[in-house]
């Protein structure tokens, strides 16, 4: 593992079902452009209420992914 | 959206169950008092422990609202 | 409750399906050699990628328990 | 000033034009129904983008204000 | 315990003497108008100075308490 | 809005008259290159100082963009 | 001091008459089973209510001890 | 620029009219004792409020400057 | 009130007998040199144990005073 | 220096040798696709230990640099 | 890697020639009674000042290790 | 060590070739007009780059001396 480099990039997922769903959109989404997502960082966790109700969870994560050699 | 005003309240929901009922739970009872519920915000996770096990979640959130004009 | 100590300490839970189970597997853990564990405190949620989907959640807590008197 | 009491509430100022005019509309906006505030504190400043332009600012502020003995 | 909500609210609590009597300045204050207050958290510590002597203590703190079912 | 994901850059945007000018430059020159910029959030102010005066302010702020579905 | 090793535990010392003496009764516990405690820093303060009263004080703090060479 | 030394000092400046005037007027205020002032951080913005009005601002800002060789 | 200016410096007092001792002695000794002293701030508590017991208190403040026009 | 507007993106560097190390091998990296890098700031310092020793460090930083114009 | 659990302790390692070397001796010291020592996380670095020089580093670490199945 | 009080002054020490050779210079520079300087913190990492590479180290510190009784 000599010297690798990797980025970090800030992302919000949404769902309506949770948290772990939020963050999994949010992954699955980088991984269409990003090669070599390692980690997740989960940042902040908010929400949208409607008619006093959750109606979407929103979770801030940073992917980190290994830039190419 | 002329200069509307929001405001904040910092609530604590608990559970026996998940993290996300926490907060619908804190939401759902603030919604009994306030209208206009628009978001919420987690400030902090934690829980009570009985005879090692996790007993019940409690989670620290703050719900924004619109004020009437 | 005269003058009673706690003491705090620092554990990092995993876990394939989510963050209650990776708090669940780190309380259950520490309660195999720690008596009267009381609480825990959410300190970080993060979690590992690949193949671009999350792989693991890894949940950072304290667990606070009372030091027998 | 003997044993004086104050609370803060946290609320979000909004404004077309600036930061100072959203604080100003928080304050405003408090006073009708807070007597003695004394003083605000900017928590946060943040707002929306339209059209590739700022359309308008959200300054979160706590206002404190003194209880009534 | 089934599912309580908790609301938390800001107070500064000031006093001539010490921080101890600050919090409980504070804290009376609050059990005027709430029930159920259940624990405080200490959220900053300053005061004001008059002729190079600390003239008064003014505690920051949350007050916690159950809301009623 | 099922499952939408978000992304955030940092940017710095610097103005020779003041804040909101700075996070605005900043939020102009994003536009050039990011469709659906929704919403800044302002994390340092900062500035350079010469002869004794502020010569320029240094806003950096995160945009919070929607990614293409 | 060649190259001395500390470490550091977090324990919440609990009083029924003041922040001090809370946190004088977290550190004479640690003693008991540490030798050589060099210092405390006191994380957060806290406490318990009951009857619109503080009940007992609860200071969270970190002891730092020399390991043994 | 081998080696040079900067130090910085904590200002509040205060202004009627906005934040900017206000961190003029704290840097300037420094500018009259203080040589090579190059730059300030804005740390915390506050203000006085009065008759429900905002009546003046109080910026906290450091300011940095090089120290003579 | 028009544009004063305060500064700020950072002191650490220590007491043998408790944390506003420690205050006390740090903004009496920044009396002596310093005139206008309008407010402290307490950034950090912290202390020396020695035998098992806590020998002195170490609280880090920030004094504020008013700069002459 | 009219208006000019800066981005930072977030990089771990990594290093067997030291922190200094690590930090180069991050900007170097990011020269290779990014012009006008100006300035770093180091966000997190960490690393891997193997068989009781360290075996790398990892060190998070930002690095800004001037968006053409 | 099924549910591994990890625990983190605090430690200061010191050292009369650098930080790598600091953090070098924290971490030799507890892998010799800890085993699975996997990772380190800086928290702060300081030192002692001696004669108007650098004495020595006081780097304050967490090792995180696996706890045995 | 009856009441002693400390001072704490923040400075930007920088190096061609280091962070530790960073806090030095800035520990001599403050040490030629201060007296009794016992420790210093690192508050700040950063530094500047220059054709892709890091130019040199910018460490903000702060440095604590004894005042004269």
């Amino acid at each position: 593992m000599p010297n690798r480099v990797y980025k970090k990039v800030e992302l919000v997922g949404t769902s309506l079902t949770g948290i772990e769903d939020a963050i999994s959109n949010a992954v699955t989404k980088a991984a269409k452009t990003l090669n070599n997502i390692d980690w997740f960082e989960v940042v902040e966790t908010r929400g949208h209420v409607q008619d006093g109700k959750v109606a979407h969870y929103q979770v801030v994560i940073k992917v980190g992914f290994r830039l190419e050699e």
